[in-house]
């Protein structure tokens, strides 16, 4: 029997913390693992030591599985030595090159969603994953375990969806394209997600405007109102596999293919999805580099949906530069707003148009090709505006919302960014430009962000204004701009690129 | 400015605790990096987060790092971002299938040692080298930069050294090839380790005679006196990559050839070895399953030797069951003595004398094929338990220590495991009789262990004698006894091993 001491931090896995002479004297190893008794359940823990916090006779349990299993600071609670999890074997297998089984990748995912594996061994997985791959029955398997892990929600009618493989700043279509789709009277449930390294995820987006943050139940009750909602899936439990291996893959910058598929294919077949159509931004800086590339994944993404009863199309769009003119929660809110106030920027627009022209066709609300066009006439005649404002009364926010309102949460502090030369913007760096807007403070602070003045191909004076730079707070505002004159996200350079004297090949 | 609150964890890696609001505040995320600077150096520190053990305006640092920057308890310290180490880069190309240059694996290795990357991303290397692997250029320069990170030790005369890649339990022969070869007028400085999964490691064995743990300095003190020692090689700090690998390495079951490869050669090189014979048990239950794959390790065993200017000679021996009688520090110890003064168990004098006598000839001090016979004469001539007892000496133990001395230590607690039937030994499992040493409480317990009383061949009659189990405390000793029963380590059959009746093609 050991005494409880909660710890209150937040690691991705279950572990406990043992007197470094207790583990020795139990032949404990670090890493090992030991089943824990609480008053309402047991848990899979892994034994970490210490040499003073926790005392002899001591175990030290981190505050969420303490909660979890019902025990509290005093309690005295037993423990029994478990082996490795039988995924574990399953990991090796990929790393060896093998093809792993529905009943193997189906204990993978039980193991990552009950946290008996670790965050170590989830890296092997993923790091598997990345050097052996996966083929399409194994990315198939993945998704449907994903499927099967997490919560679903079913519609009655039939439903359809947009997902963006994201890797632009500033893309803000999402709230443009559902309320244009929910308006031409088909079903549109769409979860987000919110920022993980860019200024702001559609989730940061929408919270500017109402809650996003809803059950399953809340759900469908905004939905049966309106035909949409816009709500951060995080909050739904959806694919707790895939919420579970992000925090690997994202420390690790690593992406790889199975599990990309198997995200996306499972968080739209988690919400029912019948017809989704995956925007693909393509070109240097996104994270499709050509459409070479970009073909050959919509190749699988069709595949996966077709095995898994989803009807799945690719838009391929120009993703170099920025969409529209704001990055950050409050000025990307503004800027969607606006357009759906017939303020628009033409980016922002076509790219929105474009991307509910290919729902209303499949949703046959539009004839073949009359999609975008007809996308364009709801957006005009303000019935996606109307309907946006139902979606906001919905789920909790202010209906009557204006762009003075919001505009009265951007931040206060700013720095115009000018331009040293005169000449053209050749290249805006999705990464750089969107580290900027990152330090200014977004999406944390829901009024910083960047807004751009010239795009790519505009003709800018020396001394004219590239950007603005909004913060809420001083040292933040400093910081960035400090970052934007290291980095130098918008480049102007004049007509003569590169000037290559005769000397160049060595002759004289 | 943040106040320090130490947290005394053991944690594989570098990493602090922000209060939750503060780091969403400062825009970072957990598995972010920040630079923490104190008043004697700066770490580079990843970021986990807490709700309440932290307050705002805090920072939890575990106690291991708040050493090594000179903080305490309500020290105010700065930190910075710092972007993600380059060795991420290399990592990422390794699992991508590429070569790594031997600037990357510096980067790799430097990373690793100064803790600047994660347990999570030392998996991911540890995977890729598992699935990806590397070529010989790659392991040798891994070799390399493990031996530059490390200490290294240089001896004036030509130095010999022995490894096994271990795996098989009772493994007592290191006790009796040392001092063999030192009597013979060899140097062999030999650093072991302790055991990680099996019930003894080299070292825990020779710390039952004398203390293990010596400093550079004092290793060359003992050995110019004996001509060897026979230390722990964690207390050296040789090759402190290879021992924060096998903090991942060990927890996933892994053990990729590159890193077996460079985790061997960089110890052997550190401590200036010219020779080196490697044992390789080989067999079922052994690591090295049959003398193809033996072969095929030695090969590149003998080629990294090569590159590294060191000769190395491998020996496949025998690994299907323990070697000698015994299992558990101090068992093993008394077989030891036992068999330096002449009361030996074939097996371990066999072994034993084979392998030095590899060493005897390569140093000139027998003639070819006349070493094993050489090493016997010493060891039957009482040099060797001679030389045992100098080292001892030379290492602060009692060099009059007797195997009465040792059976004083023996557990008292004992449980005599007998035969269910009349019939043969027909195989011990390695993992499973180890398993009961260890459930006993070998290693921590010095007195815990397994007595085989039959080995494989050997005829036992129903209730039998088929080993014993000594434990220092009498709840361990039940524990062993329950797992014996249940994986009955040690199969006894009759000469009829399988019963295959007509009926078994399904006729009639």
């Amino acid at each position: 029997m050991l005494k409880v001491k909660t710890i209150d931090i937040d690691f991705g896995a279950v572990e406990v913390v043992l007197n470094h002479n207790d583990a020795l004297e139990f032949g404990l190893n670090p890493h090992d693992r030991i089943r824990v008794k609480g008053k309402c359940g047991s848990v899979v823990a892994i034994v970490n030591t210490s040499e003073s916090l926790i005392g002899e006779g001591e175990i030290g349990i981190f505050t969420e599985i303490a909660k979890k299993i019902c025990v509290r600071n005093g309690h005295k609670i037993d423990y029994e030595r478990v082996g490795k999890p039988e995924s574990l074997g399953a990991i090796k297998k990929k790393l060896d090159g093998g093809k792993l089984s529905q009943e193997e990748i189906a204990s993978i995912v039980g193991d990552i969603v009950s946290k008996r594996i670790t965050l170590v061994e989830m890296s092997a997985f993923v790091a598997g994953l990345q050097a052996v791959g996966m083929d399409l029955d194994e990315a198939e398997h993945l998704t449907k375990e994903m499927v099967a892990a997490g919560k679903t929600i079913n519609f009655e009618a039939e439903t359809f969806d947009k997902h963006s493989l994201g890797g632009v700043p500033g893309d803000k279509t999402t709230l443009i394209v559902v309320p244009i789709v929910a308006a031409a009277g088909l079903l549109i449930p769409k979860t987000s997600s919110r920022s993980i390294t860019s200024p702001a995820g559609t989730a940061d987006r929408m919270e500017v405007f109402a809650p996003v943050e809803h059950d399953i139940n809340a759900i469908k009750k905004i939905v049966n109102k309106t035909n949409a909602c816009i709500v951060w899936g995080g909050a739904v439990d959806l694919s707790p596999a895939d919420d579970a291996l992000i925090k690997v893959e994202h420390p690790l910058s690593l992406d790889p293919r199975p599990l990309l598929l198997a995200s996306i294919m499972s968080k739209k077949k988690s919400v029912g999805s019948n017809f989704v159509v995956i925007d693909m931004p393509t070109g240097e800086g996104a994270k499709i580099k050509d459409k070479k590339e970009a073909r050959d994944l919509a190749r699988d993404l069709i595949e996966i949906g077709r095995r898994l009863d989803m009807t799945v199309e690719c838009a391929v769009t120009y993703g170099a530069q920025p969409i529209g003119d704001s990055m950050g929660p409050a000025l990307e809110a503004r800027e969607a707003l606006n357009t759906l106030e017939g303020n628009g920027t033409p980016s922002v627009i076509e790219k929105a148009t474009a991307i509910a022209g290919i729902i209303l066709e499949a949703g046959g609300v539009a004839g073949k090709g009359k999609g975008a066009e007809k996308a364009l006439e709801i957006l005009e005649n303000g019935e996606a505006l109307k309907k946006f404002r139902e979606i906001i009364k919905a789920q909790g926010g202010n209906p009557n919302v204006t762009v003075e309102d919001i505009e009265k949460i951007i931040g206060k502090k700013k720095k115009v960014i000018i331009s040293g030369r005169s000449g053209y913007v050749t290249k805006i760096n999705n990464k750089a430009i969107g580290q900027v807007a990152k330090t200014a403070g977004a999406p944390h602070d829901k009024g910083a962000g960047v807004l751009l003045h010239a795009k790519g191909g505009t003709r800018v004076k020396k001394g004219g204004a590239l950007y603005t730079i909004y913060a809420e707070q001083g040292f933040k505002l400093k910081e960035a701009e400090a970052l934007a004159l290291k980095t130098k996200p918008v480049l102007v350079e004049g007509m003569l690129l590169e000037d290559i004297p005769p000397t160049f090949l060595g002759r004289h």
